[in-house]
């Protein structure tokens, strides 16, 4: 599919990626893991639930740890400009017949709750509980220092239907893998906050979430991560890393919890403001795309993802993500 | 003065400070200093000037060196969002009864000049041209690292006028000094890009440039051009730091070229992209605003800075910058 | 004076510095200080004294902290090869006309208690308890990650005596600082164990001890150090940093207790283990040795220090330490 | 077999490792290897060979790059302390009936050249010209900012045997790898100059050179290294890391030559100078000995390395090496 121009007059003003609410198995196991491990801090602790904040953050949360019998994403959560965008935005996912409905959340102002085409549970909100900064109360530091909610990436059995219904909501494109010769895309990456993405896809079996990624100050950190899991009861959880993506130049690391739900540690992309920024496109037989420096990734990297709750599952046309071979 | 609340309807939609043009008055002794030492690559040289860009920018430049037989600041330069907001630019400045100018400049479609009411000459576009990307090409690496232009700092002589006035603009106040006994703003951050600024303000004999910030990877960047400049002949150009502002949370290093041009070497803000970010508000008296781990600065950063060509210079009202003793 | 040749044939083995006792006023203080702040292990705690160790260690300690009345350095500490050494000490001192005492010390065998010719009182052994290895119990790390102890650096009213009293125990100059026009040593490095220094003597009203330095893995440990510093309520704490000397070309901070105790923490020196490894000399007018960027230290750095318990201070016969100003 | 206790009374005083020889098909291709790309200083050059040093060394080099019709390595060579050490170092090897000559090296005094009982070439040497420091000519650093050389890892048939020779000979013993059930060391690391090794041996076909390592500041300059290689046209030269060994505690990152000569990138080991200094015994089932954080090596790792020239090789009789399946 040719790649659709940026929609630089989006429908309603979308700022950024906000938050994920991941149902967990042992919320006890999961505050250890995201909270004394990771470092995140916590804002609000319920018999069921756990709300949590990264170091720079004001807004109250950006991960809900909800207790359930199973695993799976419970939605994923953006922050809109303001009240006016929020009913703009229910206006253009009922004239997409999608499902609409105003939510109570706590800690949160108006939700407008829906589904994207292929069942991801979505939020919007213009208002959150707002806290005081603690990005210099460096004693809180903990684990791998995070101090941001980065993005989303999921799987998608169309990411060039993906790419479509997302760009007309206003996201730009930065990266993309396209397949020279189907010329069909194979994964996107897309912004609205400035950096490489709030949100990317993936071809595979969809609608699932790969991963949510924080934002972390250098690599440096993400070592520091790496020696403490590795000695102190989570060397399994460590999946992938460190290295660098080709795309989006970012150093990483991939975790992934007891559930399954796979965090990414990310640092150092690039400033993407320009409304004429020209995406990068990589060629599918190009391994530095995902590698920089050639090290292969598993292959449960390429396969496992977390389920969104109350979406049906579908396999993509194009085949299997070639796995490379170490 | 009461701080202004945000300004979310913009006149005319600002992306980001994009350049600033620097008059020097040995541009080859300026090229060893921005392009030898400190790594910025070369997009133009003539034989009176010279066009930069840091690593991550596509756009032509961020910066021109102008030979003169003065030094002086030739223009600070902004990014808008479409031609359209040029218009509405134009009309805005025509509306406070500023001076405007549709002049030509090489590299770049319509711009338009005009000047603050202390004036500092303004430029805006809306297109530049754009060049490959070299973030990944790493062996062009040299010096600091320098991956973007982050923002400018002015001396005014009135931080309460430029305040509003910037923020009428739609710069949004992100972190300002402020006096408890008249109630006057001694100094404003502002942004537009989701960083701590795009530009700042600090009171002083103005309007003056402070300096001209670039963006780097990690302290370990600041470290290596320390022991670089200390010993290849550029230890006179190292004016303060390393240390870390309590204002921005930035590691911070400031160095001055031999005209007197101040760049800071900047990396560890945070986003600041929700509307409802609030302002961190210091109080005058709280010497860790300027430099949280303590360490004072020395006398010639509080008083230099770059004159503007063709902006006649005021003192401010307001007492002297108290100099932090050693 | 002419700067002596090594003696490569040292009058019994020292293999390095080892632990140093500081007298403290108030025990928890610095406890919360050295521990809870720094980052060092207990190893043994009782009502008036604290063992402590650094991560890489596995001796049962380098500081002792003590608690006492008015603050002194109650001594300080090395380790030598074998109990023959030790027999050969005591002989070398004796022959010297300074004190020889065999006493009992927890944790340790025999103990070799001595004065050097200024009354410094120093103790030397061959076998401490040794504890299990913690350096990758990653998550026992906090404050800046001391690894180890690295060197003593003291005042000394006369350097060049200090310097050839050591220099005939097998201390080997590294690197010094001469005054061209008297023929006088300023400050001089000594090393045992391969590094640029075990022990350093300064010119001053001495002998006083300077400081015990920290060897830590990274400039960007002591970054993080002077973030939880300045916001922990130990900014006052924080004396002189962080930068490179030019002597050593160590990454350094200093940082003093409550009683005045002055800690470096240090990274980034040299191997030295070559036995015709030449001393490198410096000039007395080459600030650079002091500080590689040129940003000047605090008077308090110059002047102050802790005293020897049971130790005369004499003045200096060179004129005071020039100042740099700022 | 038994881990015999350190030799403190070694023969002869070995300083530490000084330098080795490889031989290379194509000098023009290994000097843009070896100092262009990772940041080797030439401190001699002719026709069919090259002499480089690290940016701390004084000594005149630690690799020579010899013109070879084959790839192989020349002589792996040790500094001792004195030039009576040369000579008691030749009547031990002589008592050995190993082969013992006194041959002419450039920039050398007296060498001493013989063989180990497995045929690997050795030479010893007290004298070796001494150049100028250059470790604050921040300038001259490029690539990965080599610092040092810092150890050799050969293949042993018998690791056992290696260690009881080497042993004898002085080398002490800081980490090495055992077989629970038949008793047999695997893999042995021993020092002479206070790090974690000088030498390693590890099971294989032998003998023949593993890696030679150089010490860098940093795992950023392993980082940058990375970066570097994957876009200047050495990706393929990239073999295995980053990470960090178990053993050791090394940041490592390892690429090969198109000769296949391997170099380790090493940082953050820990100091071992003391005679009582206890060896960390790791088991052959735990895969965290040679990686902490879990990520495999690729197959070429274990079985590839360098012949020494005029060496014959033989298979260990221990099963060969167990691979870490991905």
């Amino acid at each position: 599919m040719p790649i659709p121009p940026p929609n630089l007059n989006a429908p309603f003003n979308i700022v950024r990626l906000s938050h994920a609410e991941l149902r967990v198995t042992d919320l006890a196991w999961s505050r250890s893991f995201y909270v004394d491990m990771l470092g995140l801090q916590i804002t609000h602790e319920a018999a069921d639930s756990l709300y949590l904040r990264a170091m720079e953050e004001r807004g109250h949360h950006c991960l809900i740890l909800q207790k359930a019998a199973e695993p799976s994403v419970g939605v994923l959560g953006f922050k809109v400009w303001s009240d006016e965008d929020l009913d703009k935005a229910a206006a253009w996912f009922t004239a997409k017949d999608l499902p609409v409905a105003w939510i109570e959340r706590p800690f949160m102002g108006r939700v407008l709750r829906t589904r994207d085409p292929w069942g991801i549970p979505l939020e919007f909100y213009a208002k959150m509980d707002r806290l005081d900064p603690i990005h210099q109360n460096y004693k809180l530091y903990r684990g791998v220092k995070p101090l941001r909610i980065d993005h989303f990436n999921m799987f998608s059995s169309n990411v060039d239907a993906s790419l479509a219904f997302y760009g007309e909501m206003g996201f730009r494109l930065t990266e993309y893998t396209a397949d020279d010769v189907t010329g069909r895309t194979w994964a996107a990456w897309m912004h609205r906050k400035g950096g490489v993405h709030d949100i990317a896809f993936t071809n595979g079996t969809g609608p699932r979430l790969h991963h949510t990624a924080f934002w972390v100050p250098t690599p440096m950190n993400i070592i520091d991560l790496l020696d403490l899991m590795s000695t102190s009861g989570y060397l399994g959880n460590i999946e992938r890393g460190p290295g660098r993506h080709g795309i989006s130049n970012a150093f990483f690391l991939y975790i992934r919890d007891q559930d399954g739900h796979r965090t990414e540690i990310y640092c150092s992309d690039y400033q993407t403001t320009d409304p004429d920024h020209e995406p990068i496109r990589w060629r599918l037989t190009d391994p530095q795309r995902q590698t920089l420096w050639g090290a292969p990734a598993p292959r449960s990297w390429f396969e496992l993802g977390s389920v969104f709750e109350g979406a049906a599952l579908a396999d993509s046309d194009l085949k299997a993500q070639p796995i490379i071979a170490p």
